[in-house]
């Protein structure tokens, strides 16, 4: 026998129960997004290398995505992010659509990083925006649909925190350090790397940029200052919203939260797992995406949160729920292969009423008619034989129950829906 | 300005209301799938090459498929069918899997074509499979699934039809005209074509690889043998099942259909748009699939369905249904600043009772927030000024109906629930 050819590194499996959790999580996320008046909408999986050019940054493009040439020799990318995409989209239509703009979307991405655990380089990602409001409303908008979502599926403030921060405020501070425009691109990689470096190496590189010791001080002192959100009307205004949205237990000023170099422009923020400090989700203000890919300016706030992380968060808590993975509800066997018509009209029948329904395709034996039924989680198995097909019946087997019953052909349907809904009430 | 950069050549943006008729097509599909107890399952987007090489034909992986090298060196393709990756994902876990199963997907598939109307490079396409059967009701099963789909998509047996035929039959046919095994490729090859080349042209076809005149005669008359299927019982059991489950008016037979040269065994179909010819799905009966990718052997029927053709089949017919494309069933307004906590705690407590509400996120005029709600298709519209406020009340404005009443504001989600309700009974 020949091995079996290996999937791709960093792709997954969705057998049947694991795209059951896709699926379920996929609905949390489409409940809250839409309870908030935001449309579900889809980009191409394939973009233009250029289209990336404009915001990602080149580290994702040049060193993470997945790019190839195409058999007409253009440079195409297999998406790394969905913002630049959004952007294409709402420029190209810019006149016509009506703002503020809210879109969601769910889909795959791909990023060429080293698998690890959390982390896969086929992955799915929440994405939502509002487009077209520079209102510092939008942005508490944004944080309240992420508590939303957290609240959906049972994450406590004890578990998840959503830590925002400000890059207009840090701009400010910054200045106040004496640090130099030029500087700042590398200070926020600074920042970023804070958790990331041992202390000594990571004053180091500060030196090597040219910070001086008493900048390194100052900065030093505001990555721990938990009131400086005071400084920024901004900030205030978010917290003041959340609060009177009784959700300001899920958010917290944390002055080390960064987030993308060139991109955002006001509130950012990150949500972490509070036990173990992993990022869940991210994203922020920006103000100019939409003239990035050639269209007039427009602001907007989003954030993105992939599938595997969270789904790991929700594992460790204990709250990913039991779902349902048989494949039907009923099984309808089948006595021989002359009386296999009326088995599969029955079948058709308990359809018509809404049922899920397998027949078993063959005239097996029907001890193995009802093993498989039981491996397969189904619950009702129907016996259709030559005395029940004369009598108008048939034999109706629990298989959970492990009980059985005649029921007159008629009423199959409606006694199986009578029992499945005594069993929910229970 | 910068030109707006371009979408991949073949992709599709799918704004809003595309998305809706895609997630129509969706909803459909699993609901079909699932009433026969399949379930949904889903393989990566990226698999290796060496995958297709057992299966798909050189001609789709080396000239249709979008193929590269990734950054570690191996060979990637964008997967242009999802067979090879179910076999693999059943050769994987063959012994833990229950039989016979059937499984459905939903997902995305490149193919690096010529873009035409019905096709695209990246397109949706459905997979459904039964596996582990080798019984002929299997085969029925199959066009039994997709009958009921093309039933609860509104397509009648006058616009659509299912064309059979087995490849069993064809065999036999192949051999009582004297044609060699080794050239039955060609001869398949040949079948496949009789609609696509000038019959001249086709019969030069025919000569070259080396047909007599008598047997190209042969088998032109097997093409017009309308009752060619009754020397097959496969058949027959086929039609005979059909009947009973009453649907054969969407089935005829078909003895030019051959589907997938080396792949399929028995049974093949396509269902095809009468009106124009056009393929809207194809399937058929296979033997050795898993045992391609290296498990033991297991049959299997299933078919595949491409989103776009669909899709137009559809629009043409005038099947695809007016889908709700408001981002929200109600906007409440913000009348200003001081006041926007109180419209945006409304608005919080009308998604607690499951309605769809967006806020305004700013305190802009009233009739601005008036004509957004009213541009972006949002019904209601709650007014919540200062005299509203202090009588407990709100102003709820019907913007379909063009009227205004005053509601309490503990009752406004209740209220506009029953004006929904209304408009749904008539």
């Amino acid at each position: 026998m020949k091995a079996i050819v290996p999937s791709v590194k960093g792709t997954r499996d969705f057998y049947p129960e694991i795209m059951a959790v896709r699926n379920w999580l996929y609905a949390r996320i489409r409940e809250v997004s839409e309870k908030f008046g935001y449309q579900e909408y889809e980009g191409p999986f394939l973009e233009r290398v250029d289209l990336y050019a404009a915001k990602s940054g080149e580290e994702l493009v040049n060193e993470q995505s997945f790019v190839f040439q195409d058999r007409g020799g253009d440079y195409i990318a297999l998406r790394p992010e969905l913002t630049p995409t959004l952007a294409r989209m709402v420029a190209q239509r810019q006149n016509e659509l009506v703002y503020p703009l809210r879109w969601w979307s769910f889909g795959p991405f791909w990023r060429y990083e080293r698998p690890q655990k959390g982390r896969t380089r086929e992955f799915f990602q929440w994405n939502i925006d509002i487009i077209g409001s520079q209102a510092i409303e939008a942005d508490a908008e944004l944080l309240a649909v992420a508590v939303e979502f957290f609240k959906s599926v049972g994450l406590t403030s004890q578990q998840v925190k959503l830590l925002v921060n400000n890059r207009r405020l840090m701009d400010v501070q910054l200045e106040n350090l004496g640090i130099r425009e030029g500087q700042k691109r590398d200070v926020f990689r600074l920042i970023d790397r804070k958790e990331k470096l041992p202390l000594p190496e990571w004053r180091q590189y500060a030196f090597d940029f040219g910070l001086t010791q008493e900048q390194l001080s100052g900065l030093e002192s505001l990555l721990v200052n938990e009131s400086l959100w005071e400084t920024s009307d901004e900030l205030k205004r978010v917290f003041e919203l959340l609060e009177g949205m009784g959700i300001r237990e899920y958010v917290e000023f944390a002055p080390q939260i960064i987030r993308g170099l060139d991109y955002y422009t006001g509130t950012v923020f990150e949500a972490k797992d509070l036990d173990g400090g992993r990022s869940i989700l991210g994203g922020g203000h920006y103000d100019n995406l939409v003239a990035n890919v050639g269209g007039e300016p427009l602001p907007g706030v989003g954030f993105a949160m992939g599938d595997v992380m969270i789904t790991l968060v929700l594992e460790k808590y204990g709250k990913l729920p039991a779902l349902e993975t048989a494949p039907a509800q009923v099984l309808v066997t089948v006595f021989d292969l002359e009386r296999l018509p009326q088995s599969f009209a029955l079948a058709a029948r308990l359809r018509e009423q809404g049922l899920k329904v397998v027949w078993y395709p063959e005239a097996a034996k029907l001890q193995k008619q009802l093993k498989f039924a039981d491996r397969a989680g189904i619950r009702f198995a129907v016996i259709y034989g030559p005395d029940e097909i004369s009598a108008g019946q048939v034999a109706l087997k629990d298989l959970h129950q492990r009980n059985q019953e005649l029921v007159s052909v008629e009423n199959v349907g409606e006694r199986v829906r009578q029992i499945l809904a005594q069993s929910e009430r229970v």
